[in-house]
Protein backbone atom coordinates (compact mmCIF):
# COMPACT_ATOMS: atom_id res chain seq x y z
CA UNK A 1 0.00 0.00 0.00
CA UNK A 2 1.16 3.35 -0.67
CA UNK A 3 1.70 5.76 2.11
CA UNK A 4 2.28 9.58 2.92
CA UNK A 5 3.29 10.96 6.04
CA UNK A 6 3.16 14.05 7.28
CA UNK A 7 4.76 16.11 10.03
CA UNK A 8 4.15 19.78 11.74
CA UNK A 9 6.71 20.05 13.89
CA UNK A 10 6.55 22.83 16.21
CA UNK A 11 8.37 24.89 19.22
CA UNK A 12 6.24 23.28 21.52
CA UNK A 13 4.68 19.89 19.85
CA UNK A 14 5.33 18.12 16.56
CA UNK A 15 2.46 15.64 15.29
CA UNK A 16 3.02 12.94 12.42
CA UNK A 17 0.35 11.66 10.41
CA UNK A 18 0.08 8.45 7.78
CA UNK A 19 -2.73 8.54 5.33
CA UNK A 20 -3.40 6.35 2.18
CA UNK A 21 -3.11 7.67 -1.21
CA UNK A 22 -7.04 9.03 -0.55
CA UNK A 23 -6.41 10.72 2.59
CA UNK A 24 -7.43 7.99 5.18
CA UNK A 25 -5.70 8.57 8.56
CA UNK A 26 -3.81 5.40 9.21
CA UNK A 27 -1.78 6.06 12.20
CA UNK A 28 -1.02 8.92 14.48
CA UNK A 29 2.36 10.03 16.58
CA UNK A 30 3.36 13.08 18.38
CA UNK A 31 6.45 14.74 20.44
CA UNK A 32 7.40 17.36 22.34
CA UNK A 33 9.44 20.27 20.49
CA UNK A 34 10.63 20.14 17.08
CA UNK A 35 12.37 22.89 16.29
CA UNK A 36 16.07 22.80 16.02
CA UNK A 37 16.03 26.49 17.07
CA UNK A 38 14.34 26.10 20.28
CA UNK A 39 15.21 22.52 21.29
CA UNK A 40 18.73 22.33 19.88
CA UNK A 41 19.70 20.45 16.86
CA UNK A 42 19.73 16.71 17.72
CA UNK A 43 16.92 16.79 20.32
CA UNK A 44 14.51 18.65 17.65
CA UNK A 45 15.49 15.90 14.91
CA UNK A 46 14.86 12.70 17.34
CA UNK A 47 11.28 14.06 17.86
CA UNK A 48 10.24 14.02 14.96
CA UNK A 49 12.23 10.87 14.13
CA UNK A 50 10.21 9.39 16.97
CA UNK A 51 6.52 11.02 16.13
CA UNK A 52 6.92 9.74 12.60
CA UNK A 53 7.57 6.10 13.41
CA UNK A 54 5.25 5.69 15.97
CA UNK A 55 2.51 7.30 13.05
CA UNK A 56 3.92 4.37 11.12
CA UNK A 57 3.59 1.43 13.97
CA UNK A 58 0.40 2.22 14.52
CA UNK A 59 -0.49 2.01 10.69
CA UNK A 60 1.13 -1.09 10.64
CA UNK A 61 3.69 0.34 8.47
CA UNK A 62 7.63 -0.26 8.17
CA UNK A 63 9.49 2.47 6.88
CA UNK A 64 10.10 4.14 4.10
CA UNK A 65 6.74 5.51 2.89
CA UNK A 66 6.73 7.00 -0.42
CA UNK A 67 6.43 10.17 0.30
CA UNK A 68 7.00 12.47 3.51
CA UNK A 69 6.30 15.99 4.02
CA UNK A 70 8.10 17.97 7.11
CA UNK A 71 6.59 21.35 8.03
CA UNK A 72 9.28 22.45 10.27
CA UNK A 73 8.76 25.24 12.75
CA UNK A 74 13.05 26.63 12.42
CA UNK A 75 13.18 26.07 8.88
CA UNK A 76 13.38 29.99 8.67
CA UNK A 77 17.05 30.73 6.22
CA UNK A 78 19.04 28.79 3.43
CA UNK A 79 21.00 27.63 6.06
CA UNK A 80 18.00 25.90 7.91
CA UNK A 81 17.25 23.89 4.94
CA UNK A 82 20.87 23.16 4.29
CA UNK A 83 20.98 21.78 7.60
CA UNK A 84 17.50 19.93 7.97
CA UNK A 85 17.23 18.77 4.56
CA UNK A 86 20.19 16.17 4.44
CA UNK A 87 19.24 15.14 8.56
CA UNK A 88 15.61 14.39 7.55
CA UNK A 89 16.49 12.37 4.28
CA UNK A 90 18.92 10.60 6.18
CA UNK A 91 15.89 9.21 8.79
CA UNK A 92 15.51 6.68 5.55
CA UNK A 93 11.71 7.07 7.03
CA UNK A 94 10.67 8.38 3.61
CA UNK A 95 11.83 8.02 -0.57
CA UNK A 96 11.22 11.11 -1.30
CA UNK A 97 11.13 14.10 1.57
CA UNK A 98 9.70 17.73 1.40
CA UNK A 99 10.68 20.36 3.77
CA UNK A 100 8.87 23.45 4.47
CA UNK A 101 8.66 25.81 6.99
CA UNK A 102 5.38 24.87 9.33
CA UNK A 103 3.57 28.31 8.03
CA UNK A 104 2.72 26.20 5.06
CA UNK A 105 1.30 23.19 6.90
CA UNK A 106 -0.98 25.70 8.69
CA UNK A 107 -2.02 27.24 5.60
CA UNK A 108 -2.91 23.85 3.29
CA UNK A 109 -4.88 23.02 6.90
CA UNK A 110 -7.14 26.07 6.78
CA UNK A 111 -7.79 26.62 3.01
CA UNK A 112 -9.45 24.76 0.71
CA UNK A 113 -7.68 26.62 -2.39
CA UNK A 114 -4.21 26.61 -2.94
CA UNK A 115 -3.00 30.12 -1.79
CA UNK A 116 -3.50 32.48 1.21
CA UNK A 117 -1.80 33.49 4.39
CA UNK A 118 -1.08 31.80 7.25
CA UNK A 119 -0.12 33.55 10.51
CA UNK A 120 1.12 31.39 13.17
CA UNK A 121 1.33 32.88 17.05
CA UNK A 122 2.49 29.72 19.20
CA UNK A 123 5.14 29.37 21.01
CA UNK A 124 6.65 31.78 18.25
CA UNK A 125 5.78 34.00 15.72
CA UNK A 126 5.63 33.18 12.03
CA UNK A 127 3.51 34.13 8.77
CA UNK A 128 4.00 33.29 5.33
CA UNK A 129 1.81 33.13 2.48
CA UNK A 130 1.26 31.42 -1.44
CA UNK A 131 0.10 33.42 -4.19
CA UNK A 132 -2.26 32.35 -7.29
CA UNK A 133 0.42 31.84 -9.23
CA UNK A 134 2.44 29.60 -7.04
CA UNK A 135 5.11 31.86 -5.42
CA UNK A 136 5.84 31.67 -2.05
CA UNK A 137 7.01 34.20 0.57
CA UNK A 138 7.90 33.89 4.47
CA UNK A 139 8.83 36.39 7.03
CA UNK A 140 12.53 35.71 8.33
CA UNK A 141 10.34 34.48 11.65
CA UNK A 142 13.39 35.23 13.81
CA UNK A 143 11.68 36.96 16.70
CA UNK A 144 13.40 40.42 18.02
CA UNK A 145 15.90 39.97 15.52
CA UNK A 146 13.51 40.34 12.48
CA UNK A 147 10.97 42.32 13.62
CA UNK A 148 8.45 39.37 14.51
CA UNK A 149 6.76 39.76 17.48
CA UNK A 150 3.90 38.12 18.92
CA UNK A 151 4.26 34.58 20.14
CA UNK A 152 3.47 33.08 23.11
CA UNK A 153 7.50 33.67 24.06
CA UNK A 154 7.37 37.48 23.49
CA UNK A 155 3.51 37.68 25.41
CA UNK A 156 5.27 35.94 28.31
CA UNK A 157 8.60 38.42 28.31
CA UNK A 158 6.10 41.60 28.07
CA UNK A 159 4.42 39.94 31.38
CA UNK A 160 7.75 40.18 33.12
CA UNK A 161 8.56 43.15 32.00
CA UNK A 162 5.35 45.06 32.98
CA UNK A 163 4.95 43.42 35.79
CA UNK A 164 8.84 44.94 36.88
CA UNK A 165 7.69 48.03 36.07
CA UNK A 166 4.57 48.31 38.10
CA UNK A 167 6.94 47.05 40.87
CA UNK A 168 9.52 49.84 40.58
CA UNK A 169 6.62 52.50 39.64
CA UNK A 170 7.29 53.38 36.25
CA UNK A 171 4.27 51.28 35.20
CA UNK A 172 0.42 50.96 36.10
CA UNK A 173 -0.20 48.53 38.72
CA UNK A 174 -1.57 45.11 37.36
CA UNK A 175 -3.24 41.93 38.86
CA UNK A 176 -0.95 40.46 36.67
CA UNK A 177 1.76 40.36 39.47
CA UNK A 178 -0.31 38.66 41.77
CA UNK A 179 -1.19 36.09 39.39
CA UNK A 180 1.71 35.48 37.97
CA UNK A 181 3.84 35.00 41.11
CA UNK A 182 0.83 32.29 42.52
CA UNK A 183 1.62 30.60 38.97
CA UNK A 184 5.41 30.26 39.36
CA UNK A 185 5.00 29.74 43.34
CA UNK A 186 7.39 32.89 44.10
CA UNK A 187 6.68 34.82 46.66
CA UNK A 188 8.14 38.84 45.23
CA UNK A 189 8.74 40.40 42.51
CA UNK A 190 11.77 40.43 43.21
CA UNK A 191 12.49 37.15 43.94
CA UNK A 192 11.13 36.76 40.08
CA UNK A 193 13.40 39.40 38.51
CA UNK A 194 16.80 37.53 40.81
CA UNK A 195 15.79 34.02 39.69
CA UNK A 196 15.29 35.13 35.95
CA UNK A 197 18.50 37.15 36.14
CA UNK A 198 20.62 33.98 37.82
CA UNK A 199 19.29 31.31 35.16
CA UNK A 200 20.96 33.72 32.39
CA UNK A 201 24.68 33.34 33.70
CA UNK A 202 26.71 30.07 34.16
CA UNK A 203 28.46 31.07 37.41
CA UNK A 204 24.71 31.71 39.23
CA UNK A 205 22.97 28.69 40.41
CA UNK A 206 20.20 28.31 37.60
CA UNK A 207 16.89 28.04 39.53
CA UNK A 208 14.55 28.66 36.86
CA UNK A 209 13.50 27.03 33.51
CA UNK A 210 12.48 29.52 31.09
CA UNK A 211 10.24 27.52 29.33
CA UNK A 212 7.53 27.80 32.78
CA UNK A 213 6.84 31.50 31.49
CA UNK A 214 4.50 30.28 28.59
CA UNK A 215 2.34 28.69 31.00
CA UNK A 216 1.76 32.50 31.89
CA UNK A 217 0.22 33.66 28.52
CA UNK A 218 -3.35 32.20 29.40
CA UNK A 219 -3.07 34.56 32.30
CA UNK A 220 -2.68 38.05 30.11
CA UNK A 221 -5.77 36.93 27.98
CA UNK A 222 -8.06 36.16 31.60
CA UNK A 223 -6.52 39.39 33.35
CA UNK A 224 -7.61 40.95 29.84
CA UNK A 225 -11.28 39.77 30.14
CA UNK A 226 -11.38 40.78 33.79
CA UNK A 227 -10.79 44.40 32.81
CA UNK A 228 -6.95 44.78 33.53
CA UNK A 229 -5.88 47.43 31.59
CA UNK A 230 -2.28 46.35 31.39
CA UNK A 231 -2.93 43.06 30.35
CA UNK A 232 -5.45 44.51 28.06
CA UNK A 233 -3.09 47.03 26.27
CA UNK A 234 -0.55 43.55 25.74
CA UNK A 235 -3.57 41.60 24.10
CA UNK A 236 -4.14 44.72 21.89
CA UNK A 237 -0.42 44.60 20.63
CA UNK A 238 -0.71 41.15 19.75
CA UNK B 1 50.99 59.31 51.95
CA UNK B 2 47.20 57.71 52.10
CA UNK B 3 45.30 57.35 48.55
CA UNK B 4 42.24 56.42 47.38
CA UNK B 5 41.34 54.20 44.03
CA UNK B 6 37.96 55.21 42.11
CA UNK B 7 36.76 52.65 39.52
CA UNK B 8 34.21 53.33 36.51
CA UNK B 9 33.57 50.03 35.06
CA UNK B 10 30.95 49.76 32.14
CA UNK B 11 30.14 47.22 29.69
CA UNK B 12 32.61 48.91 27.11
CA UNK B 13 35.42 50.37 29.20
CA UNK B 14 36.67 50.86 32.42
CA UNK B 15 38.43 53.84 34.14
CA UNK B 16 40.49 53.66 36.76
CA UNK B 17 41.98 56.64 38.97
CA UNK B 18 44.30 57.07 42.12
CA UNK B 19 43.65 60.30 43.96
CA UNK B 20 45.01 61.77 47.21
CA UNK B 21 42.84 62.55 50.02
CA UNK B 22 43.34 66.24 48.72
CA UNK B 23 41.83 64.90 45.36
CA UNK B 24 44.96 65.45 43.12
CA UNK B 25 44.62 63.02 40.37
CA UNK B 26 48.19 60.70 40.50
CA UNK B 27 47.68 57.63 38.24
CA UNK B 28 45.05 56.43 35.61
CA UNK B 29 44.47 53.35 34.10
CA UNK B 30 41.96 51.91 31.27
CA UNK B 31 40.83 48.94 29.85
CA UNK B 32 38.30 47.41 27.82
CA UNK B 33 34.58 45.71 29.87
CA UNK B 34 34.46 45.27 33.35
CA UNK B 35 30.71 44.30 33.25
CA UNK B 36 30.24 40.42 34.38
CA UNK B 37 27.44 40.47 32.78
CA UNK B 38 28.66 41.46 29.03
CA UNK B 39 32.61 40.15 29.16
CA UNK B 40 32.08 37.52 31.53
CA UNK B 41 33.02 37.52 34.86
CA UNK B 42 36.67 36.06 35.19
CA UNK B 43 37.45 38.53 32.19
CA UNK B 44 35.46 41.61 33.76
CA UNK B 45 37.82 40.77 36.99
CA UNK B 46 41.06 40.91 35.01
CA UNK B 47 40.18 44.30 33.66
CA UNK B 48 38.87 45.61 36.81
CA UNK B 49 42.71 44.75 38.44
CA UNK B 50 44.57 45.39 35.92
CA UNK B 51 43.41 49.04 35.16
CA UNK B 52 43.52 49.38 39.13
CA UNK B 53 47.17 48.33 39.12
CA UNK B 54 47.72 50.26 36.13
CA UNK B 55 46.49 53.45 37.92
CA UNK B 56 48.36 52.51 41.16
CA UNK B 57 51.58 52.44 38.83
CA UNK B 58 51.03 55.75 37.34
CA UNK B 59 51.03 56.90 40.97
CA UNK B 60 54.46 54.92 42.20
CA UNK B 61 52.25 53.56 44.89
CA UNK B 62 51.85 49.86 45.88
CA UNK B 63 48.89 48.31 46.46
CA UNK B 64 47.09 47.97 48.88
CA UNK B 65 45.43 51.87 48.95
CA UNK B 66 43.75 52.64 52.21
CA UNK B 67 40.28 52.92 50.30
CA UNK B 68 38.88 51.58 46.79
CA UNK B 69 35.67 52.76 45.24
CA UNK B 70 34.14 50.81 42.65
CA UNK B 71 31.00 51.38 40.13
CA UNK B 72 30.32 48.55 38.63
CA UNK B 73 28.27 48.11 35.77
CA UNK B 74 26.72 45.04 36.57
CA UNK B 75 26.17 45.28 40.03
CA UNK B 76 22.38 45.33 39.82
CA UNK B 77 20.76 42.53 42.34
CA UNK B 78 22.05 41.47 45.49
CA UNK B 79 23.35 37.95 43.73
CA UNK B 80 25.72 40.55 41.95
CA UNK B 81 27.15 41.96 45.40
CA UNK B 82 27.34 38.51 46.62
CA UNK B 83 29.61 37.64 44.04
CA UNK B 84 31.39 40.79 43.45
CA UNK B 85 32.30 42.04 46.54
CA UNK B 86 34.99 39.33 48.05
CA UNK B 87 35.89 38.92 44.42
CA UNK B 88 37.23 42.58 44.55
CA UNK B 89 38.10 42.64 48.10
CA UNK B 90 39.85 39.43 47.08
CA UNK B 91 42.41 41.07 45.11
CA UNK B 92 44.17 42.68 47.50
CA UNK B 93 44.21 46.69 46.00
CA UNK B 94 42.49 47.78 48.67
CA UNK B 95 41.90 47.55 52.11
CA UNK B 96 38.62 48.55 52.45
CA UNK B 97 36.16 47.82 49.60
CA UNK B 98 32.81 49.89 48.59
CA UNK B 99 31.51 48.07 45.83
CA UNK B 100 28.06 50.36 43.90
CA UNK B 101 26.20 50.14 40.80
CA UNK B 102 28.28 52.38 38.07
CA UNK B 103 24.80 55.13 37.89
CA UNK B 104 26.12 56.46 41.66
CA UNK B 105 29.35 57.25 39.62
CA UNK B 106 27.62 59.61 37.11
CA UNK B 107 25.54 60.85 40.01
CA UNK B 108 28.19 61.81 42.15
CA UNK B 109 30.75 62.91 39.31
CA UNK B 110 27.69 65.11 37.73
CA UNK B 111 26.34 66.89 40.97
CA UNK B 112 28.20 69.40 43.55
CA UNK B 113 25.33 68.66 45.84
CA UNK B 114 25.13 64.74 47.38
CA UNK B 115 21.75 64.02 45.91
CA UNK B 116 19.71 63.27 42.49
CA UNK B 117 18.97 61.07 40.10
CA UNK B 118 21.27 59.63 37.40
CA UNK B 119 20.43 57.86 33.99
CA UNK B 120 22.71 55.80 32.03
CA UNK B 121 22.38 55.40 28.30
CA UNK B 122 25.60 53.10 27.40
CA UNK B 123 25.93 49.95 25.93
CA UNK B 124 23.08 49.05 28.23
CA UNK B 125 20.35 51.34 30.00
CA UNK B 126 19.98 52.04 33.93
CA UNK B 127 19.39 54.60 36.10
CA UNK B 128 19.59 54.96 40.00
CA UNK B 129 19.12 58.23 42.24
CA UNK B 130 20.01 59.23 46.14
CA UNK B 131 17.08 61.53 48.15
CA UNK B 132 18.47 64.05 50.47
CA UNK B 133 17.53 61.78 53.18
CA UNK B 134 20.67 59.55 51.67
CA UNK B 135 18.41 56.74 50.51
CA UNK B 136 19.11 55.11 46.81
CA UNK B 137 17.12 53.57 44.77
CA UNK B 138 18.16 51.73 41.40
CA UNK B 139 16.19 50.15 38.70
CA UNK B 140 17.20 46.26 37.92
CA UNK B 141 18.88 47.38 34.63
CA UNK B 142 18.01 44.40 33.55
CA UNK B 143 17.71 45.60 29.37
CA UNK B 144 14.20 43.55 28.14
CA UNK B 145 13.71 41.56 31.07
CA UNK B 146 13.09 44.77 33.69
CA UNK B 147 11.79 46.63 31.47
CA UNK B 148 14.71 48.86 30.64
CA UNK B 149 15.33 49.93 26.96
CA UNK B 150 17.45 51.97 26.03
CA UNK B 151 20.77 51.50 25.91
CA UNK B 152 23.42 51.27 22.80
CA UNK B 153 22.47 47.47 22.39
CA UNK B 154 18.71 48.28 22.37
CA UNK B 155 19.47 50.76 19.48
CA UNK B 156 21.38 48.55 17.30
CA UNK B 157 18.84 45.82 18.05
CA UNK B 158 16.51 48.37 16.98
CA UNK B 159 18.29 49.33 13.49
CA UNK B 160 18.20 45.23 12.35
CA UNK B 161 14.84 45.63 13.39
CA UNK B 162 13.76 48.60 11.21
CA UNK B 163 15.82 47.33 8.32
CA UNK B 164 14.00 44.06 8.42
CA UNK B 165 10.58 44.94 8.31
CA UNK B 166 12.06 47.69 5.69
CA UNK B 167 12.87 44.88 3.61
CA UNK B 168 10.06 42.56 3.50
CA UNK B 169 7.53 45.43 3.18
CA UNK B 170 6.15 45.75 6.81
CA UNK B 171 7.98 48.73 7.68
CA UNK B 172 9.05 52.09 6.07
CA UNK B 173 12.15 52.71 3.61
CA UNK B 174 15.45 53.82 5.43
CA UNK B 175 18.72 55.42 4.15
CA UNK B 176 19.94 53.18 7.44
CA UNK B 177 19.48 49.74 5.09
CA UNK B 178 22.69 50.80 2.43
CA UNK B 179 24.71 52.95 5.83
CA UNK B 180 24.22 49.89 7.73
CA UNK B 181 25.21 47.10 5.07
CA UNK B 182 28.00 49.53 3.82
CA UNK B 183 29.35 50.09 7.50
CA UNK B 184 29.40 46.21 8.31
CA UNK B 185 30.46 45.10 4.82
CA UNK B 186 27.96 43.41 3.80
CA UNK B 187 26.31 42.48 0.45
CA UNK B 188 22.20 42.83 1.29
CA UNK B 189 19.94 42.39 4.19
CA UNK B 190 19.61 38.63 3.39
CA UNK B 191 22.77 37.89 4.14
CA UNK B 192 22.87 40.13 7.12
CA UNK B 193 20.14 38.17 8.47
CA UNK B 194 21.62 35.07 7.92
CA UNK B 195 24.78 36.39 9.74
CA UNK B 196 23.16 37.40 12.78
CA UNK B 197 20.77 34.18 12.78
CA UNK B 198 23.59 31.53 12.59
CA UNK B 199 25.65 33.07 15.40
CA UNK B 200 22.91 32.42 17.74
CA UNK B 201 23.38 28.55 17.04
CA UNK B 202 26.40 26.42 17.55
CA UNK B 203 25.60 24.20 14.85
CA UNK B 204 26.09 26.92 12.30
CA UNK B 205 29.49 28.76 11.38
CA UNK B 206 29.61 31.83 14.13
CA UNK B 207 30.84 34.76 11.61
CA UNK B 208 29.46 37.24 13.20
CA UNK B 209 30.66 39.00 16.08
CA UNK B 210 27.20 40.92 18.02
CA UNK B 211 29.54 43.48 19.43
CA UNK B 212 29.92 44.69 15.85
CA UNK B 213 26.37 46.23 16.10
CA UNK B 214 27.02 48.74 18.55
CA UNK B 215 29.60 50.25 16.05
CA UNK B 216 26.06 51.31 13.93
CA UNK B 217 24.29 53.21 16.79
CA UNK B 218 26.40 56.51 15.69
CA UNK B 219 24.46 55.88 12.32
CA UNK B 220 21.12 56.44 13.60
CA UNK B 221 21.78 59.92 14.87
CA UNK B 222 23.58 60.66 11.54
CA UNK B 223 20.66 59.73 9.44
CA UNK B 224 17.97 60.99 11.90
CA UNK B 225 19.82 64.79 11.68
CA UNK B 226 19.70 64.28 7.89
CA UNK B 227 15.95 63.61 8.03
CA UNK B 228 14.92 59.98 7.83
CA UNK B 229 12.30 59.68 8.99
CA UNK B 230 12.65 56.12 10.62
CA UNK B 231 15.73 56.91 12.40
CA UNK B 232 14.10 59.66 13.73
CA UNK B 233 11.33 57.72 15.13
CA UNK B 234 14.23 55.58 16.82
CA UNK B 235 15.77 58.11 18.41
CA UNK B 236 12.49 59.88 19.47
CA UNK B 237 12.24 56.23 21.26
CA UNK B 238 15.10 56.88 22.96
Amino acid sequence: MSLVLGVDAGATKTFALVADKDGHILGFGQGGSGNHQVAGLEPALAVIRRSSEDALAQAGASPPVDFGFFGLAGADLPVDFALLTPAVEGMGIARRVCIKNDTMVALRAGLKRSWGVAVISGAGFNAGGIGPDGREIQLPGLGVLSGDWGGGGDIAQGVIRLICRAWDGRGQPTVLTEMVLTALGLPSVEELIAQLYQSQFDYYPGQFDQRRLLALVPLVFEAACGGDQVAQDLVVRV
